[in-house]
């Protein structure tokens, strides 16, 4: 009856979505999600710089404001990122980075245009990414980031228009790409004119080790879009990201997004500003990553205790995730089946794939389970494995 | 330097936003704005809901949400909503209602198709479609909506995917669809199976008269895409509105938000919503109504005292603008930079056509200015307008 746009033909919506009725279930152990832990959130502070916020200042909170973002906003931004922001660079506030993406795949992209994603990816991105008729060529990922060879070869051959990376305890697979090789991929793509589409919302969840300098950092040539958001570190529901790049590039996103909302909420943003302004943010991310490691070595620990030796899992050293390897002929699903028989849910590392395959992976997600949830849930996925095998 | 998709070939960003500098000067009487006043924003009260709502319901005010929006709020508008939606329509959520119209956009639109839309139109709407790369046909407006037999002729030879029409108290012409075209025009978009993208940010704000009947009411086809906003009746600051359709288009428009915003500011759906739920808002349409009521009574007035006869302005019984035609041989922006000169800004009516054009054309804002503010502001233009002509 409908004559939709072609844009949908293969896309169905994210598959993590579908299993979320599933998890409404309050007896399921769920290493499914994403979500930051609800028990993490900065509920009093908020409420109270809310209130004051309205009250004090309702001719610009509730009021239209610049499609770029607050300004006072944006200048504390600026001088946060003053490290890693050139003099032609600007910043975007974004409703959420998700949008982030969005805008760069909208302002590269022609039909058929070619680039490039890690394999595994983010779900949300390759469908964005999908939407936008984008040719997605993979390369895969090892334990420091992509094979750097092969994405050279790709390179060449297929002259993308970008690489999109999250080079921090990346989404799905918890991996971190090393210093060396983001050195070397930003030469390369310097070399060849290709954007680097740099998505950091894990960043500033590192549980060991120190930082390593984001891509933005090197960038003298302004091919680098860096985008960063609070949905980790402040609150997801309230959706506030922003993206860094040269001015001519958000300028785009700038035309793009007054199409997409106008501005993102002015209360979101004057929350995060209050927020970062009053001090609040970094003794928050301490707390944060003090309960998140501890739940991420309780997931290790129990992987090792629990699981046969032949199933591999990446050692995340930060963010929300990592990510398993069964053997070859173990299929995800069917175990995501057992599992789920005894109360325990994953998400299968398949849709995680730009072109689908990979049956013998997964992603478990350790914010939301308690450590006795872990504990209790990675027990029962090991004894399914083990059945399995049988 | 940067290859950036075609899509930006002809596209220069938002013609009002470029005279927002101007307009920071203290002294300027601005007829130019589109916003609501900010004396009439109700901060008291949001600031106590959003206090509360934060502190009691962090668990899912500050963690990510579904795509179509907060439960209760859904439920609630789908009940405000019951006298227009079928069993077949759905309600999403969108971060403003300039969010339905690229929704649309992205949903039915393939590179070069066709739609329709009023001339003048929105500046918002036409830069998305633009960006969409549509092709837009132009149908003139006169005083009871578009020439209905024009719009006939381009339908049979055009085969438009949609027709965009902002039916009541149009932006910017302050004009609405009668009763009578809108039952025709929706018969003949049902019998040709062309989409109705009904935006009507403007509906509520009502000064005189009775409201009409929307075409999603008549709309048992399932045709019709209505936009809703609370820009104009809460706060615009907050971004939200919302778009009722077919459940097979809000399926697509879900798809297609996931990789925009993943979902609405939470905070901001939640104080809608209980601002609804306490009963505040019908009163303070009402409040607002008496006020821009008689702002528009004012720049009526003034028109009438200060133009010469052969200037002509349109008669809003509601919302927020009205639109003037100067004789065929006056430039708006010539006005314009004499006016300006003199402390007074409007904005020219040439960019709210698909195809530019209509020189002697402007738009005047009545919800910004004050009383005084109107009848000294119109003073000043009639005096530039008597000059010109000389």
């Amino acid at each position: 009856m409908f004559q939709f746009a072609d844009r949908f033909e293969g896309v169905e919506g994210s598959e993590i979505r579908k299993i979320f009725a599933l998890l409404s279930d309050p007896e399921m152990i769920s290493f499914a999600g994403g979500n930051p832990s609800p028990k993490l959130f900065p509920a009093q502070q908020l409420s109270e710089i809310s209130s004051v916020l309205i009250a004090e200042n309702p001719e610009w909170v509730l009021q239209y404001g610049g499609t770029k973002g607050v300004p006072a906003l944006i200048e504390l931004l600026s001088e946060i990122n003053g490290d890693v922001m050139k003099k032609s660079d600007e910043i975007i506030i974004t409703t959420g980075s998700s949008q982030g993406i969005e805008l760069t795949a909208r302002t590269f992209l022609n039909e058929n245009d070619r680039i490039i994603v890690e394999a595994p990816s983010f779900l949300g991105a390759l469908q964005t990414f999908k939407l936008n008729k984008a040719h997605m060529h993979e390369i895969p990922l090892k334990a420091d980031g992509i094979d750097v060879e092969l994405f050279k070869d790709k390179i060449n051959r297929h002259k993308p228009k970008f690489f999109y990376t999250i080079p921090n305890f990346q989404n799905p697979s918890g991996i971190t790409t090393s210093a060396e090789k983001r050195r070397w991929i930003y030469e390369l793509c310097a070399e060849k004119h290709i954007i680097i589409l740099e998505d950091d919302p894990y960043g500033d969840l590192r549980y060991d080790g120190e930082p390593i300098d984001s891509y933005k950092k090197y960038d003298d040539r302004g091919i680098v879009i860096s985008l960063k958001s609070f949905s980790k570190t402040i609150s997801p529901g309230i959706r506030v990201g922003y993206a860094i790049a040269n001015k001519r590039i958000i300028e785009k996103f700038n035309i793009l997004k007054q199409g997409q909302d106008v501005h993102t909420s002015n209360l979101s943003q004057g929350l995060v500003y209050e927020y970062i302004k009053r001090g609040l943010l970094k003794k928050h991310i301490k707390e944060i990553c003090k309960a998140y490691g501890e739940q991420r070595d309780a997931m290790l620990y129990a992987i090792r205790d629990y699981f046969p030796n032949e199933v591999a899992c990446t050692y995340p050293a930060g963010g929300l995730f990592l990510w398993v390897t069964l053997p070859e002929y173990m299929d995800a699903k069917e175990l995501f089946t057992r599992c789920v028989e005894h109360k325990v849910a994953f998400v299968v590392g398949s849709p995680f794939y730009a072109h689908g395959g990979h049956k013998n992976t997964l992603r478990l997600n350790f914010s939301m389970p308690s450590i006795d949830q872990i504990n209790k849930g990675v027990e029962i996925m090991g004894r399914q494995i083990k059945e399995y095998k049988k």
